[in-house]
């Protein structure tokens, strides 16, 4: 079988290996006070062009959600997100296992606009009784988003300032921040983001690392005392040089940036594929995750040779499924799956 | 410098870290639920005489205590533990941020008695306003204890008889486990503890991985929807394959008491050498943990060449310190510091 | 000002009054093990038909919410409601701070139907990563509803059936339960509910008391252990016999039925009165809640003389607004707000 | 039986009582926004002599204490208080239940010292791996504290000095600090506390009023959104008012102080009974509660007659009990008390 169906299916890029393994024996300080760490913190800071930021590295990214909202928001306060945002529907209430609301806007595409959290947070502020609901106090993006698609830098500005003129932060879930920097079409860059958000983070697991999120906070409100929740929140590594080490290895001559784009060109060779077969997308998109609408029929034929995601039925005989690449997929399979498509979707065949 | 300050200070065990580089480009299904896993589960279900037993793999031992803590306890039940218990004082209050109180009795060696438990749970239930006071629900223990202590297989067997008698659940952190388990002189072996306890971590983070607690379960009711809180609790890695694979390694042909092994007979040489030099030490112990008592000037000598751990001042001129080996540990290493410490301490010997 | 904006403008009923005043110097034991609470909690289950229930005083509508769901559910657990159901949007995050998400299904009318909860239910368990999701396990409902609206019996008959076939807890808020019992049309009693819910409560605040609600709990699993969460969650009142003295009152010959009746034979005749002058309801409903669409201009001119509540704006020249009436509400309230009503929106005038 | 167990077997002071029952049909607005509360804060304000603080009415003293703390903290942080503070050991680990542990110093008198808080403060900060236990931000006191003792202005300078010094918040629990303030000998005045404390509550539940408890907050930072905290932990006493009249009946006058001074008076002449026969205290005291230390044989007999706290077994033959006055003790029942005593351990005299 292949697997298209998610881009962590695999361990980490040949590099992020060997630089564990040559590091192996070393002898370091626990919980990510090594030199690696500050080592790859340092490349960090210095690709966002903000020597003042502080860098975390978490091991994964619900860990690296909760604890970056529990450490924002008091008691009384909730993160809004686009409903269909990570934190609302797959982390198994995890933000409010630290007892804060995920409140949420609709969104058809995973974005939310700067207009829709000014609603949100002026409607609040108008309600007679606003100490009997939750206040608004952080926004929540992904980008990519849940469904692959990207912010715009106008969109994106437009939430930053909407934001900070309304006292919010604005956090940014960046699992898949490498396919979205790399898409072709993407307007935003690392320093852009690292300029417009509060805290944001670069995703390891899902682009070369074994595992781990590095964290940037931007805003010092934020960072202050962020060492203790991680802790609490079970997610201080004995060995956290590991985070160090594959970061540092990612960080170095642009990898990390090399093998996104990687994984976007092939994606981009197969949603090619689907146009040219006027195959629909549920969303469009350009980043790793295409997710096109086809027949029942074609797709048993597909899952007979490779493993896909269901996202969700578009009406009696059609289904919308994820496909991703990433950056250990081969060009090999994509060229067998764009092959598979034009004979069970091509007219003549 | 040479390190003798903990056991987590360099990576894993050469043979896991090939299973890691060997399986490193296969693909496997996310979350713990790929085959090595389950090799890894079947394994240690094997070695603890409990086929009925569920396995979980987790991150590390803060995780691993919080998620099994607050997956045993309703909100008005705490966990006793011994005051020096390390979910009491050294995991930044993450028992109370899942909501429970860690109730704590009085220990001069880490340990807890079935007496005292007894005592508190009777003096509970007695109290005329029981209600207003946290209800004693799960006994916490580590094995071997944060002083290095173990618990005798007599001192097991009745915790276990008086909490099951009481209606508590057992858990026991077994973060060292393997150094308890290889410590010449104790009478507990792993299917002990798997038939005494409710639920008890076989630790891999301090014993040849990379990082890693194999959580096992003997008690269904605490097993129940456990993956759940292991997802909400920030602690389900996307790579979940390489827990697996770093236990399936551990426990092939005996390697996780094999490492212990070497450890706790690399100890009993300092100890030994501790002995010779009547150098005393804050608690005994047979395990890879030591605790001696030495004058502030021999440690400034040997902290120009060790480094080991800080543990209490005793009097105005001695300090009690922590050396550990480990795995990792390499045999002139000791032998060095036997010899330094003869040289500082010995006379003529 | 006339007040109609909601129900619990006054003190109590002057019944209750009295039984506070005549037993105020009486020396009683507190936290609600006095004779009062002994006696009001028997008088209960006997009007319930449940002899076997257990039956808990809370001060407060959020207080008994937060209560009866932290005691219900493990952590990874949720309460199911209506969009509009309070605990989402009223109670500051209430749940949410104890750990819980609310999960939501859409409803025009406040209620929910068995087939939304089974809907849901399916869905999470057809999920094939359903432990990344909050496990359904307890439906809340509100009756009569946030929107005045009542569950017939056959629709709670069928929320019960599937609830328990599913293994879900079903709890019903009865804030304003005395409003909905008595209510022309109403076919559900009071013995129906304790037989169908697994918890509800009868709310006093809104209904002749200073304060209280008496939660009564027909299934014995919930009702394990929860003094010790009301003591937790701070809802434990020193002198609890004041819930007690109250409720023994309200529950005495029939006070708590014939108030609540009062109040809904007075909001009949100004239901009446809307009805004959054409003023259409935002939902229509039988209880003391009316939500009339009226003309921004007749409001305005209404406010002068009447407080009443905000619901929704419907068009650019009409609200939804509220009424309620009131065990409390004086006949001649009514009789001129219908007066001015009929001046106001009359045709002839 | 004549009760002397506590200060809370009664229901409120007939003036008090009056001025609900006067009040009782009067329409307010609800959640403590009515002009009873602004009445009663501003005489708590003016007694205070500080104009500037935040005055909220909550309805009693765990939910005062668990409300305060959660607004208080951040999740990493803790409260510290003596090992006997009602936080610790009689809320059912409220204060955990919002995620924070409370961190405790020994404490043979029930106080707390400023060298205490400096010790324990500097040896968080100074341990080299402090972001591994609970930071400590908070001070939690009570005055008098559960032994009946009370701080002297000296102390309670001191305090607060150390606690600003050291960037931490003062805590009062004033349940009983009516009769503190009453209390010969004490020199604290309200003034002082509210000059020296972030924020404290006066007492109303133990002092003259069926429930309440006025928390008044010198420090705008606590009090920021604080009304949110109180709906969210279900505090929101919908007819707030009940509050605000019996506060405001209280304040006025000097009622509280003159019922205060009664019950201290009574005390006064019980404690000289006791000193009388020579019989010893568990703790000095010069409030309302008496903990005097009695054999066995004695308490049997008077526990005929009297209803008394255990407190706890001294020897085999001693218990240490609690007597308790309060603003409705009759006379009689003090002089009855005192000739039985006599009779009892008066041999000759």
């Amino acid at each position: 079988m292949i697997y298209f169906n998610n881009d962590y299916a695999e361990g980490c890029h040949q590099k992020v290996l060997e630089a564990l393994a040559g590091t192996n024996m070393e002898q370091t300080p626990g919980y990510g006070e090594d030199e690696y760490c500050a080592k790859a913190a340092g490349k960090i800071r210095a690709l966002c062009g903000r020597e003042d930021a502080a860098v975390h590295f978490l091991v994964g990214g619900t860990q690296a959600n909760l604890t970056v909202i529990d450490a924002a928001l008091r008691p009384h306060q909730g993160a809004l997100c686009a409903a269909s945002g990570h934190i609302n529907g797959h982390e198994t209430g995890a933000v409010e296992a630290t007892g804060h609301k995920v409140l949420t806007v609709p969104s058809a595409d995973g974005k939310i606009t700067a207009a829709q959290v000014e609603r949100v947070v002026l409607a609040h502020r108008a309600d007679s009784s606003f100490e009997h609901t939750v206040q608004p106090k952080l926004v929540y993006i992904s980008n990519p988003t849940e469904l692959g698609t990207l912010y715009t830098l106008a969109e994106l500005e437009a939430l930053s300032d909407t934001c900070h003129k309304l006292g919010l932060y604005l956090f940014l879930d960046g699992a898949r921040l490498g396919y979205g920097l790399a898409a072709m079409g993407n307007d935003v860059t690392l320093p852009d983001i690292a300029r417009l958000c509060d805290v944001f983070y670069i995703g390891g697991t899902k682009v070369g690392a074994l595992f781990g999120e590095a964290v940037v906070m931007g805003n010092p409100v934020l960072a202050e005392d962020f060492r203790y929740l991680i802790k609490q929140h079970g997610g201080m590594l004995a060995k956290g040089r590991l985070l160090g080490v594959q970061f540092d290895a990612l960080m170095t001559d642009g990898l990390y940036f090399e093998i996104a784009a990687y994984a976007d060109r092939l994606a981009d060779k197969l949603r090619e594929t689907f146009h040219r077969l006027n195959i629909p997308f549920l969303v469009p998109g350009i980043t790793n995750q295409l997710f096109p609408i086809l027949p029942d029929a074609v797709l048993e034929k597909l899952s007979e040779k490779y493993v896909f995601c269901e996202q969700e039925r578009v009406d009696e005989t059609h289904r919308a499924v994820r496909f991703c690449t990433s950056w250990a997929t081969r060009p090999e399979a994509v060229d067998a799956l764009c092959a598979d498509l034009c004979r069970l979707c091509g007219g003549e065949s």
